[in-house]
Parts: structure tokens; sequence; C-alpha cells
């Protein structure tokens, strides 16, 4: 196997601490993004959709998604479970997850994309271009605030994002939290559930993959 | 079970078609949206988030997310797989459901939310309001647009989303197209292989579900 990865950048993130916390090494190659490398003609080879991480395997085929990338790696190697072992525990640790990805990482990815010099026709990741939206960015930012607020209340009452285990959800959750600086926003003090979490979950080792 | 339902809402809709896919009957609670009973107290006491579908389980807890509802149903009835049995199958289908879900569905829905009187601070589902952006609705048709061409490249050599079988990608994608008509959106004639597919999948029992 090989990941196609950029060490900078958040996404292709989530599956290195996938990766990571399942105690598997994999070889990457990494993509510079801000020289725009996932827009050369040898890369959309690999994925047109232009974007890290892409897992290869063996036999050359390509994942070009994180989500798809955990799951074959959780449906090869299970232990320790990241997605759950029982159903319900799968579907909850699904829930929480997809909520961490769409109120958290792309609400970071909103503010960001929409108000970034550099990103003027690529407010949406991919090869095509879209012009920002600045209410947009404004609107993120609003997100990413409720976000914190709803995550702090969800964690009163457990060490992890769906209880007592480590999960995919909280590296979502993790991931999302520090992309969130590249908009300087910050867990707010009187978060106090997610402000402890934060520090458990960043001193893992995995959380520096 | 139970399934806390709208039936004539997109999202409900790709679990119903889950389960008649699957072979399943469920009881359904009708939750009547446009008169807003999704944030009635009573609902909130089931989904927080004020959204359908929400799957009851026999033991009074819930699953109130489209995917979560889905894996937890094939965990438990694994025939016929609607989520690959192997696990490259397993990815393939879960990243193409996901761009469904993110380039088909979400944009119609950005389109959707960002126009429709009645709807103008409910720009996204869910409890918390948030402002109408008219840029936003422009970007969601656009993207909408492209969905349909990439849908039907995609299509060119293969009868289903994903291969020789059908999978819940087949699902979100119909959903996505068929939720497009609210936006008076419908497959260019020139996507032949599209329009081809949508006949097939559409002459599906599971899709009056």
């Amino acid at each position: 196997m090989k990941l196609y990865d950029c060490a900078s950048a958040p996404s292709p993130r989530r599956v290195r601490m996938f990766l990571a916390e399942k105690g598997i090494a994999v070889p990457t190659v990494q993509v510079d993004l801000r020289a725009g490398e996932q827009f050369s003609d040898s890369f959309r080879a690999i994925n047109p959709d232009c974007t890290v991480p892409v897992l290869e395997l063996d036999d050359g085929s390509h994942i070009a998604d994180v989500i798809g990338i955990c799951i074959y790696i959780e449906a090869t190697r299970p232990l320790p479970a990241l997605m759950g072992e029982e159903p319900i525990a799968k579907a909850v640790i699904a829930a929480a997850e997809r909520r961490a990805e769409r109120e958290g990482f792309y609400a970071v990815q909103e503010a960001f994309r929409n108000f970034t010099r550099g990103l003027q026709d690529h407010a949406l990741p991919g090869p095509d271009a879209y012009e920002q939206i600045p209410a947009l960015a404004e609107r993120g930012r609003a997100r990413v605030l409720r976000f914190f607020a709803t995550m702090d209340t969800r964690l009163d009452d457990r060490p992890f994002v769906c209880g007592e285990a480590f999960s995919i959800a909280d590296i979502t959750t993790l991931v999302s939290i520090d992309f969130a600086k590249w908009i300087k926003l910050a867990i707010p003090e009187e978060c106090v559930n997610l402000r402890r979490w934060y520090e458990a979950v960043s001193a893992r080792p995995s959380a520096k993959a």
C-alpha cells in the first residue's frame, strides 16, 4: 500500500491518525497542495478529483476518499475497532463521525476556502472553479462556534465522543478543531468538557501522525 | 423498530428505499415537516437535531442519521448486500455514496434551501437559524449540473454506479436526481448513460418506497 498525502493538510491527517491507531505504517508520497501539484496531469491520472488522501493498493487500484480508506483498513485490520463492533455501535459511531464532518470539518472548510487569498476560484475542493462567497465564510465561522458548544454538551458524561471507547468520531472531531486554527477559532474557555477531551486526545501518539 | 418518516421528503426516502431493497417492512410515524412538526417539543425529545429519518429500536434508543440507520440494517440483515461484501467493495461503494451525497444531494439542498420562500431562516436543516445566501442557491444549481455530467461519464461502462451490483450509491444518486426536480433541474438529453440508468433504477419496486 501507498498513501498519497500532504503532511500539512487536514483531510489526509484523518487517515494518518486512523492508521496510527491501528498500528499500521504505510509509505507516503507527499503531494504539494500549495504548489498546486494536485492539479498536475500525473496526479489527475491517480485521482481526477485532485484531492488527497488517496490510498493505492498493491494491485494498483486507488481509494480516493477518507472514509472509503478507513472502511477498507477497518475491514482488513479490524482491531482495535475504530468504527464499532456491534451493529448499534457501528451506527452510533457513523452518525457521530458524520456530524463531526458536516458541522465541524465542512464548516471550517467553508470559512477557510471562502476567505483565503489564493483560493479565489477554489471555494470548493477539486478541479472545478467556484468563486468565493463572503457570506459563506461568515456562516462557516458561526457554524464552528455552534459545533464547539454541541460537542461540549455531548462530552459532559463521557470520555470520548461515542462513550467509553476512542473511535473515528474522535479523529474527525480532533482534526476539525485543529483545522479551525486556520481560521483563528479555538475552543472557548467555557467549553470545559471539550477542552478536557481535547487535551486527552491530543496527547495520544496518533495525534502527531 | 419504528421509523420516523416524512413521505414527501428526500432524506427519509433514502432509508425507505434501502429497507425495501432488503425486503424489510418497518412501521412509520409521519412527521409533518411543512407544518414544522420537527420543531415540536415532542419530536425534539426524540431527535434534538429536528430532522428525519430517525429509526427507533425496540429498546427505545434512536439512530438519527441516514447512513447510521443503513449501517445498522446492513449489519443486522446483511443480504442482499447494499454496502459491499469484500473490503475493496465496501470502500468503493462508500466513496461513491459519499460523492453522490456531497455533489448531488447536498448541492440540491443548497439550491433549494437558499431559494425557497418559507425557509428564509432555515438555509440549513436543523434547529439553528441560518439566513439564505442567494449566491449559494446559484452555486448549488451549477453543482447539480456538474453532478449530472460526472455521473453520466461514470455510467458509461457499467449498469450501476459501482459496477454490476445495485448498491446504496445508486439509492443516493436516484434520490438526489429526483430531489433536483424541486429546483426544476432534470437530467440533460445528452446524458444518455445517466438517463438509461435512471430509467432502470426508477423501475425497481424500491423506488416507490
